[in-house]
């Protein structure tokens, strides 16, 4: 077992792992294409647990994501952000190298985008179903119809499908809440997808796969392929809203103990926004907070403290919220673990995982410097 | 002038060095010693701007951070942290390499620490004036009474004095506020050292510097040393504050357009959470916020655009609502500035600046893997 002197992102790799099979297998029961989101765990390694289960298609948010990707191997990937024209070298390498996948969202620019690539492209429409990030408005049949009439112009764009990310979810706080969110989403698309068949566009593919859906819903009737990313490490915000358990959460950053203030019931710790992001949860219950705290248990860390959160960060501080039992059995030089609101965001700051074993995995961050 | 082509953390340089300057001559002229915090800026090279100027002793946020600027040739380095029992290792390295500056808050310890170091360290007792995250109570008397008795009977310990940060005045939106909690914090330090000296702890120093007051206000009567850090860059939350004007935000994030969405005013660039740090500012006109925006002007950027501002980041996308006509004026392909609303946070993402002449400057995260 890795001791810790100062702030490390811990990995429980058989979680991980154990989360992914089931993701996996789900996909596999509903007949869907499972490509994840590799935006989440960064790490080579960590796709290779995909791999190892036959995962071929992956998800990535940049173009430096998938040309990390790319170069371990992976031939199916998904740029789910919007096409950046001014990364159209990078683009071009990776058509030549793999199956790419791009997000348009509007007709203009396909011209030069046909231009650009090296191979032929897969071409999502991105719809936005109401999130209001990107996207064409679901229910804008004729911007629609003009970006496959365009595309379908063009032989190296192969027109492959509508895809949505609904953001929504993660405002629903009850299991029929985001039911009625996914089935929204789900109508808008199968709408979508029939304007554009009634218009000559047969055979379109719908993509979704947001992680709480992903986890906690069964019904993705006529959706092709599902892309979660979250629910490999799953965090605060996914046990808040009650779309996974505290077994299912697999990092955490180990934080020492700096200082304890027993008459205002606070501990702080050395782990501030720098090691956990300054992503927030607001919690009918405890307020804004920005992370779950749990004890030392075996290699790993055991049942988050009741009554217990870290309400306040600053770059290197933690300042955790707590009970006076629990506040008399902390002490400095104590490590406590700190389960972070949004682990995507946490992962980022890291160059690598310290898995239970003190195996170090790094991630992208330090292996593309 | 460096072309943009995913996002950047760009450097004024001439700012950076004017706002280093300003500080300086600010401190000379007011008789302070002036120790910078130089967890905002995390670089060697700006480091080395400081030293040109005189400047001799620095804060630092980390044991790690400490290290980095001690092989930088730094001599008199201040951990503005809580003591990490689990560091004593490296504490004690550094202590023998330079002098080096601790924070207690409680007498417990002292022995150990006092066994743990190689060479006599300062001891600077943490003041808590109100901000409540470390520190003695600035009330409690019998505790820093004790920490003095305690330390004083140890050679290697060298009682030097009493240090706050006033993190209250973040929270100050009028110059009167910001006026007030200053002279509350000086005011509670000097009945704090009072106290002391009639206990037989004479000639304790005092140690203050949040950038705010630091920036804006003249009455240091009875200090010793200031620590500001953040003046160096600047960022949003101290224009929001007035503590400093547009011509002072020396950094700025470089961010590719992708998608613009005329009809609700909102732009999309390249430049999430990943690139700006999830920080947010409450703008009384605005509500939150996570950067403001400029266009590129001449090799770097022009006046902050009115009405426009990052309402809302995800990963990698962060989402600008701004005017009917400015959003006009945008197109996919531009690059926009995005200053941040947290400097700190900001840098502390990235590996290296890229000035407006296209010099790359390495920050401490790029050189310390």
């Amino acid at each position: 077992m890795p001791t810790y002197t100062k702030p490390a992102l811990v990995l429980d790799e058989r979680r991980t792992r154990r989360n992914i099979e089931r993701m996996t297998e789900k996909a596999a029961r509903l007949g869907l294409r499972f490509r994840p989101h590799f935006k989440t765990h960064q790490s080579r390694h960590i796709g290779r647990i995909f791999r190892d289960l036959g995962v071929e298609a992956i998800t990535v948010s940049s173009v430096d994501m998938a040309s990390y990707f790319a170069a371990d191997g992976w031939r199916d990937i998904l740029i789910a952000f919007p096409i950046n024209v001014l990364e159209m070298a990078d683009i071009r390498s990776l058509s030549s190298r793999c199956r790419l996948g791009l997000l348009v969202e509007a007709s203009d620019g396909l011209a030069a985008l046909a231009k650009g690539i090296a191979a032929p492209v897969d071409i999502w429409i991105k719809v936005d179903i109401g999130a209001n990030r990107t996207g064409v408005d679901w229910n804008d049949g004729a911007a629609m119809i003009r970006i496959c009439r365009d595309a379908s112009r063009r032989p190296d764009l192969r027109l492959r499908g509508l895809l949505t990310h609904n953001g929504r979810t993660y405002g629903a706080r009850t299991l029929p809440a985001l039911g009625r969110s996914h089935a929204d989403s789900l109508r808008k698309m199968r709408l979508a997808r029939r304007r554009l068949a009634a218009a000559g566009f047969a055979g379109l593919e719908i993509s979704v796969g947001d992680t709480p859906s992903c986890l906690r819903l069964g019904d993705f009737a006529d959706v092709d392929e599902i892309r979660p990313g979250n629910f490999v490490l799953c965090d605060v915000m996914q046990l808040e809203l009650g779309t996974c358990r505290e077994a299912d959460v697999a990092a955490a950053v180990a934080c020492p103990v700096v200082a304890v203030h027993a008459k205002r019931r606070e501990v702080v710790v050395y782990g501030g926004a720098i090691h956990l992001s300054k992503e927030d949860f607001v919690s009918r219950r405890d307020g804004r907070i920005f992370g779950r705290v749990c004890r030392p248990r075996g290699a790993g860390w055991g049942p988050v403290l009741p009554d217990t959160a870290v309400c306040a960060l600053s770059q290197e501080h933690g300042v955790i919220r707590t009970t006076a039992s629990e506040v008399g059995r902390i002490r400095p030089g104590d490590v406590l673990f700190v389960l972070p609101v949004h682990s995507c965001l946490t992962v980022n700051l890291w160059g690598n995982y310290v898995c239970l074993d003190g195996t170090k995995i790094p991630t992208m961050r330090s292996e593309s410097l």
